[in-house]
């Protein structure tokens, strides 16, 4: 199966019954068919990423304001070239972080900003193509939002093997925050996700929710985000 | 529901065949409950930790060579007062990963050496508990082995708030290396478990095995591991 494939047959199993309900945690764009399923097999919440569309309870990180503090952060350290590095305008989070980091810059820099924008998916894989491509393109910004724990692994990664030095020729924040970056040999400064208050107020949501008088559209709800800082930003290196 | 309720619940799911089949994981010593119900149940692969007792194809690392590999490095460096910190002894990760240690130590020194141990779960807490445990009782060891990653991240985490250098003051061997060892500070030297290959050879197992013509025993595999050599292995430091 693919992964829509799996995801349909994990719905359907509520339609026959065979499971009381579901926590959806998809990881790809949608292609109206999961929203559709999902609004039709009820006792569904959907967390984390959003599937457009679909009526069931959402809760979701505040993906906008984890965007805007990490732009603040490198704004504040004097970064107006931020390389944005994450997954797909059609993502909430891709969208959403991508948006907060903008909103950070303009604000700061009272001027419109247009960060560049590298897109792919939340693997260790697509952070070392990140990384290799930054730098084969001349390292064009002096600060890089990378926008998932496995992004900014595989980008660390392939810097330290080029020999870019974070903070000192770019600088990084991360996001996520559940991989142990408090130990790194540059600790990284990262926005982190409520990982279990997410899990838990899913699991509240399923319990507690009256499936039988859902209103449409469902409610949906933020978490809250925070920055943890640590040594991965600097001032901007000199060119 | 608690662990093991959990369990039994997954199970009777085969029974009711709402399932196809399960790999089964377990992170707890069982009270001979969940080996009957696996055995009974039928379509169930065993991986990672043993159900003693459970009639099922099992898959595991070779935790008694990981623990043998891990040790003959500590000796190699002059290390002979090594401590174990894992599992209690009734998981097989616990007691082969200590025997292996062990029979490595004693190859080594030509002499019965028996370990200090410090038994608890695999968790970063159960790490910080351990490593304020090692440093009150005075560092009773040259070297450490911490049987996972979780572990090893909760002592560093500790070691590096109380100014114990890794490899200065102690050296520390790791155990899963699924963590981005490679990045700390201090790169950490890990016996690497097979991960994807246990889970896609668990899969086939549960695909291929002819249910109906199980032998009793059914067969057990062992998954090869390999010491990763990084950076957190030294000399015995003089005392």
């Amino acid at each position: 199966l693919n992964r829509t494939g799996r995801e349909v047959t994990y719905l359907e199993l509520i339609e026959h019954k065979h499971v009381d309900g579901l926590i959806f945690v998809t990881n790809h764009p949608d292609d109206g068919q999961l929203a559709r399923l999902i609004s039709e097999a009820g006792k569904v919440v959907v967390a984390d990423e959003d599937v457009p569309g679909a009526n069931a309870p959402k809760l979701f990180c505040d993906n906008e304001q984890g965007g805007y503090l990490a732009g603040r952060h490198l704004a504040e350290h004097g970064h107006r070239d931020v390389l944005f590095v994450g997954n797909t305008q059609a993502m909430i989070s891709g969208s959403h972080r991508f948006h907060g980091l903008r909103r950070a810059l303009c604000e700061h820099w009272r001027q419109d900003i247009a960060p560049p924008n590298y897109r792919g998916s939340y693997t260790i894989d697509f952070g070392r193509e990140a990384a290799r491509r930054f730098i084969d393109e001349g390292m064009p910004a002096t600060a890089i939002f990378a926008t998932s724990d496995e992004i900014a692994i595989g980008m660390m990664e392939v810097f330290r093997a080029a020999g870019v030095a974070i903070p000192g020729d770019v600088s990084l924040v991360g996001f996520d925050d559940v991989a142990p970056f408090h130990l790194f040999a540059t600790p990284v400064t990262a926005v982190r996700q409520p990982v279990r208050a997410i899990g838990r107020r899913s699991l509240t949501l399923l319990l507690e929710t009256n499936w039988q008088e859902l209103a449409a559209p469902a409610p949906q709800e933020l978490m809250p985000v925070e920055l943890v800082v640590r040594e991965s930003v600097a001032p901007p290196a000199k060119r």
